[in-house]
């Protein structure tokens, strides 16, 4: 099967190396960083855009503000017979135009794993090894594109996983949004120290992604940031409700706070 | 050399292991399970609290909420020539005591390890390889006591790092009692939802420490109080202006958040 990555950097890159390893043949479209992509061997070849959307299955790994243009213009180029797929953070934008478009053989997806640092240079074949890979199609997209994908998404050693797009998107405030904010926030906050030397596995642990790219993070959260701000505002209340505890020296009300984390976290791995 | 170790669980468990592991006799007090520490191989023996208190060096390990009371019987039954340490996650307090009692050969001290789980049941003989291990002695600890606690600090692997309590206790509040508070405060609002599934390994880290045990957590956050409520409103604040800056749809603000949080992360490890 011929297995066409618009955009090979990490995400992009890493379905070509785990394509490639399951003997596909990878073409790609890489305007940025083409070099690192082959050299890394990412994808059998380059390709135009028009040239990858001719592929039999086709993967979008664009940046969140592009999604919708591109993918446009691959549907504009694709056969009948391409399967197409995003990997996109937010799906609300893409399908709503996929509504107004009615393109059956585009399936939205999210494939939940990455990296803190981005780029083609750290793409790995392994990266979707037991991971969970959202897809959140229409109504009228069509189950054959949808198997299309979820074979795919099966021999990279992921996990598909149907989801409604609208309840993904607010999921996703809470399960990767917030967990980014929050880290950033932290380094932040250790920037001000003269040293992070007293620092353990929890800082370690919860500051990883505190120095993600900000320029895709701005677009992540941009899509998401109704969703994203009422999720935030409640981590804020949430966290005052810890600190007033802690203010007025109720032990108790520290105690309660704790206990019902802990019922969560055995709760939900 | 022998060494003792009042409490044996989690922390007193690894010190335990690593200290047989160099060839010192190691002798615990453990009130609440001494079977595990015994039976895991923690200690050569078990002995009542004076006992203990007669070795060469005493490694203090018990929660928060005890280390002064135990302390004060401890120094009370060591020999003249003993060496006392603690392993408590604040040092305030007993710097305060120990301010009273004029110890000279008790150095208080914190390492900069752990684990999300408690009891000797999880300890281990690495526990402290590459870790940082605070102390913070006073003006009148005596420097032969300084030495001996830190020869076998560096014996576990451990890096010895002298500062002074309050500033200990100040940015422990920013690396460790912060993200704990923050992990908590994520696991319950993931609890709320009707699955983690759409979660990577973003959620995976900065969750990890979020069921941590509640007793000794409460303890550890009330002994630092005041730092840690100043540091969730510091906290609040600046989650607050990412979320103005979602609510307004500024863009700008965004990027220049993440791009601050950016900076601080590659300035500091």
């Amino acid at each position: 099967m011929t297995i066409g990555v618009v955009g090979v950097g990490l995400i992009g890159g890493s379905i070509g190396l785990a394509c490639r390893g399951n003997s596909h043949r990878v073409i790609g479209f890489e305007p940025i960083e083409p070099q690192t992509a082959f050299e890394r061997g990412c994808i059998d070849e380059l390709g135009s855009l028009e040239e990858v959307s001719i592929s039999d299955v086709v993967f979008l790994c664009v940046p969140p503000a592009l999604i919708v243009e591109v993918s446009r213009d691959v549907c504009r180029a694709k056969t009948s017979a391409t399967v197409v797929t995003d990997c996109g953070s937010i799906k609300g934008p893409i399908v709503e135009w996929l509504g107004s478009a009615g393109e059956g053989r585009f399936v939205p997806g999210h494939p939940m794993a990455g990296h803190e640092k981005s780029g083609a240079k750290f793409a790995s074949a392994w990266m979707f090894r037991g991971a969970k890979w959202i897809l959140t199609p229409c109504d009228f997209t069509e189950s054959a594109a949808i198997k299309a994908v979820e074979k795919i998404v099966k021999e990279m050693g992921a996990v598909p996983v149907l989801v409604d797009a609208e309840r993904h998107d607010r999921e996703v405030a809470v399960l990767s949004h917030l967990p980014h904010a929050l880290a950033a926030v932290l380094v932040r906050m250790g920037g001000k120290l003269n040293s992070t030397e007293a620092s353990a596995g929890s800082w370690k642990d919860l500051t990883r992604v505190g120095g993600v790219d900000p320029n895709l993070w701005t677009q992540i959260l941009m899509a998401n940031r109704i969703e994203v701000a009422r999720v935030l505002a409640e981590f804020e209340a949430e966290l005052g409700q810890l600190r007033a505890a802690l203010e007025t020296g109720d032990e108790s009300g520290v105690q309660a706070f704790f206990k019902e984390a802990q019922r969560a976290k055995e709760g939900k791995k």
